[in-house]
């Protein structure tokens, strides 16, 4: 198992820079006012292809040989990182090919088609995914980029920290969604290397808390196909981020799903930003826990803004 | 009639920093290639109060004397104008009386009394609003603080301009919505004084085209309570901000009631900002006159985010 260090993800930086945004750091009155705390969303939702994920794909891809390349990319994804990876091999000029559940909602089925990227969809639930990746993998040699259980990928996704630390000066604590563990792992990198005061907290769903629960146990246990709206969130850890969740990481925090629809719906209505429910998770759980946040300075990554707009969860 | 000069509105710039956000500017590669122009989104969306208005009512409030504002402040407004001063009034801790149409929003009516504003309503339509605010002058002595027919209103509103142009560079165009005119007035104040080979489009939805119909005839023609989903732009131009329209605005473009919701929507899905009709008025501006402004760098003024959410046009 091979973990990412530091200098890799400066350089992940320096590599990714020309293809994906620096995304702006917002504030809010409102709801330093609800918590008590001072918080800096760094917002991911305007990122390339509306997601974090943009950010590993591009370091995944464009770290690849000539060679490496030339196969192409593939990947299993419930969407953003299919998006994200399609995003990167199209800048590159390369096929990418993206297993995705066939539950997966159409616009980002659509998405990843837009980018470029050919999906070929499969039965929901990680072991059918990772079959159906295999199968293709065989047929295309192609360069197999996970979404999370991969250091180019940790590396990549860990830069939002950094431009969030550099942005927001020193934090108490970041707090971000946790579903595969790929964004969590690559913070826990950058406070590592830059911040090491900073305290990472993990935000999960009560109904998919497969990293809480690993936390707790001291050792991984996986879901398979958990409900949750936080449909970024569905994945679960993997031995080289669950070394994170469980070393690295203060704490996992869950939310109910009601506290997660809350929170997506309050952050579009102060915030006027559209972000995902997986977003909302972290909001939700500064909401929840707000008590330990007092008086603190705390980062929140603010992970994607992909929704339907004909099927919002407030909406009866 | 007093016309402000682009010393004022940098005056008002200096006045206004402690109180308003330094908004982003983002950019779009998916409308970049809809509309074959490079644009630049200047999101006041993401302004306090949802809105720009925070800008023109901060400059008027925080350049009342000491006498003038313990009387307090008074305005009518459809909305964002009423938030504005009632966010500033507070903000320096003076009363503010909001005269809005018994119409408004809920949203509206809730976030104008959640920043301390006392609302009065009214009948919907220029007449009875302003007879409104004339009985509660009468009553209080209140400073009035006009939605945009006032140079210290104006001349905040520009400062939009300024920092667009100051962070996107030379453009060649700038597209604001117009309404009452305010935003339009100071953003011509803004090009006059840094960027004169700028020029200003005025978009207004075809429905409430009071705008588009003065310029043409050379006069200005009110309109009373036009029928537009775009709530911010009910208002009519008053001579004030006819005289920029008419002597400084380029051209005044209409779009269809359909063209707001569209361009809209598609504003949510892709940029994943929310804006409301208003705001959507100027991309859609865009959208359908791509061929005049193809090759062009355009800025683009995201005006507000202002929306209730359990009433989306695309919803049935």
């Amino acid at each position: 198992m091979q973990f990412p260090t530091f200098d890799d993800l400066l350089a992940a930086h320096e590599r990714i820079r020309p293809h994906v945004h620096h995304t702006p750091v917002l504030t809010s009155t409102h709801f330093d006012r609800l918590t008590g705390a001072r918080l800096f969303f760094k917002c991911e939702n305007l990122q390339k292809i509306g997601a974090f994920k943009a950010r590993g794909a591009c370091n995944a891809v464009f770290g690849l040989s000539e060679e490496q390349a030339a196969r192409g990319v593939l990947t299993h994804s419930s969407g953003n990182h299919g998006q994200a990876l399609a995003y990167a091999a199209a800048k590159r000029g390369i096929p990418a090919t993206i297993v995705m559940p066939e539950t997966s909602a159409k616009p980002k089925l659509d998405a990843v088609r837009g980018y470029g990227g050919r999906v070929v969809t499969c039965a929901p639930g990680t072991k059918a995914r990772e079959e159906a990746v295999a199968t293709e993998r065989a047929r295309t040699g192609a360069e197999i980029v996970h979404p999370y259980a991969d250091a180019r990928v940790i590396a990549g996704q860990g830069t939002c920290a950094r431009e969030l630390i550099e942005e927001a000066g020193p934090l108490d604590a970041i707090v971000a969604p946790v579903g595969g563990g790929g964004l969590v792992a690559g913070i826990c990198v950058a406070v590592a290397g830059m911040a090491p005061r900073t305290l990472v907290f993990a935000a999960e769903p009560a109904n998919a808390d497969d990293a809480f629960r690993s936390k707790r146990a001291g050792r991984l246990i996986e879901d398979d196909a958990p409900q949750t709206i936080a449909d970024g969130l569905r994945a679960s850890l993997k031995p080289i981020t669950f070394h994170y969740v469980a070393s690295a990481v203060e704490d996992v925090l869950t939310v109910t799903e009601d506290e997660i629809v809350a929170a997506m719906r309050l952050v579009w209505e102060r915030m006027k930003i559209v972000i995902e429910p997986s977003s909302a998770v972290a909001v939700a759980v500064v909401m929840k826990n707000a008590h330990r946040f007092t008086g603190q300075k705390v980062g929140i990554i603010v992970t994607g803004g992909n929704v339907d707009l004909d099927r919002l969860p407030w909406m009866a």
